[in-house]
């Protein structure tokens, strides 16, 4: 049986090309994983998702531990057949969640009881149940339990925070037990402060984790912020795990992240902005609400092989946008997780060829240009 | 270059199988017509439609000359295109949708102004400019403006009204031109009255068409009456030509229908009943909302072969319904699909092999056993 590996192909600059082994197969890394909240992506069929070239998925524990629950999923065979989905899937705690969707939380030291946001039900996470829960989904790539503060908050908050999470990380790795072939990642907190990253970073690596994630990100801090902390994050951590930047984002997020040593993350983005009318282009950002498209009949993007662009003129995406169609979410969806995926696949070809400068440069040149004029 | 031809293979009573044949493709008789109203088979991609196994689609010209307006959809090369689907398309006249969606309509022998229910702007559609419309949007089949009254109407009402389109039907025939490799089809009407439906067929008859539609039936009459008029009704109608029941429906519907001599059938039942929960299967309907359905592995039907049955459970299925998940549309609509396009293939199969009444039994017998138990 194959266990959890990962080894690094190539490096260029502080970016990073390698593979995550697993038993359900293979995470070229780096890796954007789309979000299947609650055991689907949204608007897609699974087997779209692979065909985008999509490695693996993230599923939400909060989402899921209330509908339709983790026991009725592993009654079920665990999410993978539950979902139809084969490949691995990454899940979160439910930390993240229960702190910006669920109502009277209480927190303490063991953990956090909330009422669902969908029937005001009561319930309890900790690192003990979080890490059943991702156990009873099945999940390939675990992740610890832990507590992440709105930016900005208070250093003392964040320090208090970050401790507090990182007692909840060992009590998560003990909890983990001896699962060979899935992963568990610990959390690195400490919000934009260098320091309590590295204390976080060292505590971390002392417990020992399968790869270790970079969270309170992605929170409000802004591009800039961000990329400063990224500057340092990531170097925090071992080079021989992968390093996992959550929630993060749009593309150039994304490709700011590879440049500074991360190698997967995760985001709503592409498939949320699929179903509003937003496509994500190697031009920038498409609304295809916009009454410029009623009568174009060139495609989103020439240069795309996706279905969205190579059997569909913006004149139709326009159409079905107003008329509120599902083909509509079903193809930008489509094409903005097949933008993504050639993003990360382009970038990884870049990192083991040695010209990740070059390909960065014409990303954002890319970008710079814009829309192509209306006819 | 295929000129536009029906050639009957096999009957067995009054149940015909045959094949029309159109530059764009042949449709196996007896054909039940997705219904793509915007320019989209709702929740479904159209290689998905395709899949089925269905060879025809029916557009609305109502919705279209709204949204996105037939010479929008003329000026990026046509439906097909437009909407990704290069089998043949049928599009109704306009006139059914006027009356059961439109406000303030005003009728004249000319034809009717009407509100759209969209925007509130004011619109017409008369035998001439139905004629236009769905030649620019390229229809392969093309319907007869024509004027339907809601059942129950008295005699008189339905009389006039059926020489009402009787006259428009000439005035179609008209408009239409010579257009090889297109079909004109004439719509019987005259309520539930034989003697009406007779003079509507022969009106009908006289002035020549490429098949023959009857009309003015599936509004509110019940399925023992209309079984009544399909007893004689498409008797009336030339036997050479194809015969489509517009607007129907529910399985046994179609198969009632299909056994009084019916060729096509059209119905978004299938479709928007996948979009609310429900699944009809071999032993009837099933309602996916049920709670029985929460903790079952088995699929909607076991011996199904479409990807909701292959792939899913019914505890999957009630999950993405309930959590309101496209998929749930998705995968229901395609089931739905594909199941009523197996009763076509059924009904093909054994009326070419002299069967019908033996298919017939098992299909009733199927239905009579209902759902399989719960767990």
């Amino acid at each position: 049986m194959t266990r959890f590996s990962f080894s690094l192909n190539a490096t260029d600059g502080k970016a990073r090309t390698g593979v995550i082994s697993t038993p359900r197969g293979e995470i070229r890394t780096p890796a954007f994983m789309p979000v299947g909240t609650a055991a689907t992506v949204k608007a897609m069929m699974p087997e779209s998702v692979a065909a985008t070239g999509a490695d693996i998925l993230l599923g939400n524990t909060y989402h899921l531990m209330l509908r339709p629950t983790a026991e009725r999923i592993d009654a079920q065979g665990g999410l993978h057949r539950f979902m139809n989905w084969d490949k691995p899937i990454l899940t979160d705690s439910g930390g993240f969640q229960v702190m910006s969707l669920a109502s009277l939380r209480k927190l303490t030291e063991d953990g956090v009881t909330f009422k669902s946001h969908i029937d005001g039900s009561k319930h309890m996470l900790s690192p003990e149940r979080s890490m059943e829960i991702q156990r009873l989904l099945g999940s390939d790539i675990v992740m610890c339990f832990d507590e992440c503060p709105a930016l900005p908050a208070d250093r003392r908050r964040i320090e208090e925070s970050m401790r507090l999470s990182m007692r909840w990380a060992q009590r998560s790795r003990d909890a983990f037990g001896d699962r060979p072939g899935y992963a568990l990642f610990g959390i690195q907190q400490g919000g934009l402060e260098e320091d309590l990253r590295a204390e976080s970073a060292a505590e971390l690596t002392k417990i020992g984790f399968e790869g270790y994630a970079i969270g309170g990100l992605a929170v409000g801090e802004g591009q800039e912020a961000m990329f400063g902390c990224l500057d340092y994050a990531p170097d925090q951590l071992p080079q021989d795990k992968p390093r996992y930047l959550m929630g993060v984002g749009k593309p150039d997020d994304i490709v700011g992240a590879v440049k500074r040593g991360v190698d997967m993350m995760d985001c709503v983005l592409p498939s949320r902005s699929g179903r509003t009318g937003q496509a994500f282009t190697r031009h920038g950002v498409v609304n295809i609400k916009n009454a410029r498209h009623a009568d174009d009949p060139r495609p989103l993007d020439e240069d795309c092989t996706c279905p969205a662009c190579r059997n569909y003129s913006r004149a139709y995406l326009h159409h079905v946008y107003r008329a509120q169609e599902m083909i509509s979410g079903m193809l930008l969806t489509w094409h903005n997780l097949h933008y993504y995926q050639e993003i990360m696949a382009g970038m990884r070809g870049a990192i083991a060829e040695g010209r990740f400068d070059a390909w960065e440069a014409e990303f954002h040149a890319g970008r710079a240009e814009g829309d192509i004029p209306p006819l």
